[in-house]
């Protein structure tokens, strides 16, 4: 299989499939899609287009060529390929909660999503402080967290939101502790803990190094940077 | 099952998974939460606060009181218990297709989304002209609809996107077509026809008579209509 992603210091959404893969030992062959301007006539647009009627990443393209986007999609088609590669929690029930939690994340969070984008490389932390300040919204996604990760930490002990083993829910959250690390976002202790243990994670960390030796930058997504970009777009 | 829900009028989220349902023929009780006020200390909040973490319609609820929220898993929910449903095509393939459809529309066309909330009642083409021509992303969530829709209808013969057979991927547009239609939203003709097949359909059918009987209006969204409301909140 080939997941076709965007540049690692901002794709969120690139982010999921690829960590879950890697935490679970799915081999895959990675080809980025550099992201170059948030332009519909952009040469990454032109490529994304060629790959799915969405013309956004990730996509998931299997041998024959066959498409599957969109993260949350390509978690059920891994599922049943690879049934059992813990895609998901053994338990049918634990499995429907962490599935409610993932799609949860995929529809909602509004607010994170809008105000604290993505950028593992950046220090934004002085930001986060001024959003957190003056946005209830993004209290209120804060919040939300929360109420989504602490039931399930504690009943199933952790380190992960299902037990010892990590599974696409975790994956799925893996650029919320991004965010949550770069813009310095207040959560309760056993939240926080969960972003350090995430951020921690051995793919996540693979990830991570990967975007900060990019060097990548797209200069709209960038306006607090200063100098000019070290990447050519 | 019981299925909660928002009115039938305005609630999108919750009609995916009631049309779904019902049009597979799986049993369940019906219980609303009617809408107040969008204001996070409203009698809505509250009672929804009590069934899940999102504070948010719909949620399905078990025997015992194990809620499933969020209608994408719910779907998997119920294509768990109900292997032979039908909740996805047959077809390993075809699933996987039908879930990038449902997820694409889950994450994403947030401008038909937020510029035309789905209102049954109303006759909104009047608006639904001005919007469409002064919004280009309107128009791009447009060309996306038909993106996704027609390659399936094509391949598959109509009338539903994999064939024969209604699924979960039909279930997800249906809020879509209510939005075409009262906004009277331009498509290419064989999306056009599929937005009048699924509003044909008779679960979906079942759930418009059944808002157009509830007449109960929540002011905050309909700043277009005359008069006072002829329900009380």
């Amino acid at each position: 299989m080939q997941l076709v992603i965007g540049n690692k210091n901002y794709s969120s959404w690139s982010m999921r499939p690829w960590v879950l893969m890697r935490a679970l030992g799915l081999p895959f062959e990675e080809r980025m899609l550099r992201f170059d301007f948030h332009d519909a006539n952009s040469r990454f647009s032109a490529e994304a287009a060629k790959l799915s009627p969405t013309a956004r990443v990730p996509v998931l393209l299997e041998a024959d060529g066959f498409a599957v986007w969109d993260s949350l999609a390509m978690a059920e088609r891994l599922h049943e390929c690879f049934p059992n590669a813990g895609v998901w929690p053994a338990d049918p029930r634990q499995r429907a909660r962490a599935r409610s939690l993932c799609a949860s994340m995929h529809s909602g969070f509004g607010k994170l999503r809008s105000l604290c984008p993505m950028n593992i490389e950046a220090d934004l932390r002085d930001i986060g402080r001024q959003l957190v300040a003056q946005e209830p919204g993004l209290r209120a996604d804060l919040q939300q967290l929360e109420a989504l990760w602490l039931p399930e930490l504690t009943a199933h002990g952790g380190p992960w939101l299902f037990g010892a083993a990590f599974c696409a829910a975790d994956a799925f959250f893996a650029p919320v502790a991004m965010r949550v690390k770069g813009y310095g976002l207040p959560l309760a202790p056993p939240a926080q803990a969960y972003v350090e243990a995430l951020s921690q994670q051995s793919a996540v960390q693979e990830w991570v190094q990967a975007a900060l030796g990019e060097h990548h930058w797209v200069p709209e997504d960038e306006p607090y940077r200063q100098g000019p970009s070290s990447g050519q777009l």
